[in-house]
């Protein structure tokens, strides 16, 4: 079976989440809307009856159409070795991609503090002390929590010695932050040495180095969650 | 086996949709945090080795300590009959579930958009601004999403016959809105009269009706989720 995945074409954004997975995995999947024509056919898919998905990304797997990053990582997990396998350990690895996707909802409020109805430009002043009180308190938190996790488990990855969705999201958190906010990331990250080597091993593993060199791997921009505006950056 | 349901006493928050499936569930529970010395039990849990949650809410169930809201519930839903037994059934309520979640986010950021760190009352013009768009834009989006879905299904719940807990989850949104935003909701809600009606059907249930009339059921306050602030009810 081919997946297909489908989500915006010019960002990395949620998707990127999936397309990690799917490439570590060795996957087949097409990404639909990258291909010709692709958007419309996306939207087609969230306009359909039954179970249309709220939002990109959203997967297709046979007949299941799979809505929400984490519940995609949850339903791709189980099928490619990339989750525990027992219940205990499944709910720990979604529990902590949920707390991922919290953090990632934050990151993208430090450029749209009022929302995603209105362009940043409109809300720069407020985007400022938001990227100001998300340094401050929230990077330490969540990046804290994190390394924490990882000194605790003295394991390779997050959950022992075999990889995770989890560990590819803590990689594309790390570049994500280094990329949008390059001094403050290189002020703060010294406090999290065991994500900067997660985030290292993960780059290294043969089937995503060969993705981030391709051209399926969409650099970062701004329009994405990630965005580098220099005077968030200060 | 009792189940433990660690939150913050004095709030419904991000408990309550835990503590509405549970209560139909008729599920054995204590609500830790709301005994004697039940607030430093609770932090103590999240400063534990091994797998411990970000934040509230958690459920110890047994051995197991689950985090996440909607971890809790798709946990509770496949034991206690709350959501649909096939895979694809449980992917498809989950993924609503984490759509619910980011909306309850959004709902948060009308009265925080610059984030959980600050007070509101250093954040009113912001949060001002927010509400107008959230009101806009993220409404009419959100929840003519789920009265779509519930007219597709031609059920009485969302997924048919039974209820689910996305159904319990829906009622609590309804009535914070209600609650927190009590003139634009009752300019908008003619527009999802299945929404309003699966509310009252969620209300009378027995076990629903019972926990709502006891003092188990906190009731809302301005540091919940759902916030009643004149100045953002325009």
């Amino acid at each position: 079976m081919r997946y297909e995945l489908y989500y915006w074409p010019e960002i990395q954004g949620r998707g990127e989440y999936v397309r990690l997975a799917l490439e570590e995995a060795g996957a087949a999947y097409v990404d639909v809307a990258r291909e010709g024509n692709g958007t419309p056919k996306m939207l087609r898919v969230m306009e359909q009856g039954g179970t249309p998905p709220f939002a990109p990304p959203f997967l297709k797997a046979g007949k299941l159409v799979i809505g929400q990053t984490a519940n995609i990582l949850l339903y791709l997990g189980a099928r490619h070795s990339l989750a525990p396998k027992t219940e205990a350990g499944k709910l720990w690895l979604h529990q902590l991609q949920l707390t991922i996707a919290d953090f990632v909802l934050e990151i993208h409020d430090t450029h749209h503090p009022l929302g995603p109805s209105l362009y940043y430009e409109d809300q720069k002043a407020p985007a400022k002390r938001r990227s100001e009180a998300f340094w401050n308190e929230r990077v330490p938190k969540y990046l804290g929590y994190f390394e924490r996790i990882l000194k605790d488990g003295g394991g390779t990855y997050v959950t022992g010695r075999r990889v995770s969705y989890v560990d590819l999201s803590l990689f594309q958190i790390i570049d994500g932050l280094r990329y949008a906010f390059p001094k403050r990331m290189t002020a703060f990250e010294d406090a999290v040495p065991g994500l900067l080597e997660l985030r290292d091993r993960v780059a290294a593993r043969p089937n995503i180095k060969a993705y981030l060199a391709s051209d399926r791997r969409i650099p970062f921009n701004e329009s994405g969650i990630f965005r580098r505006y220099k005077e968030l950056d200060a």
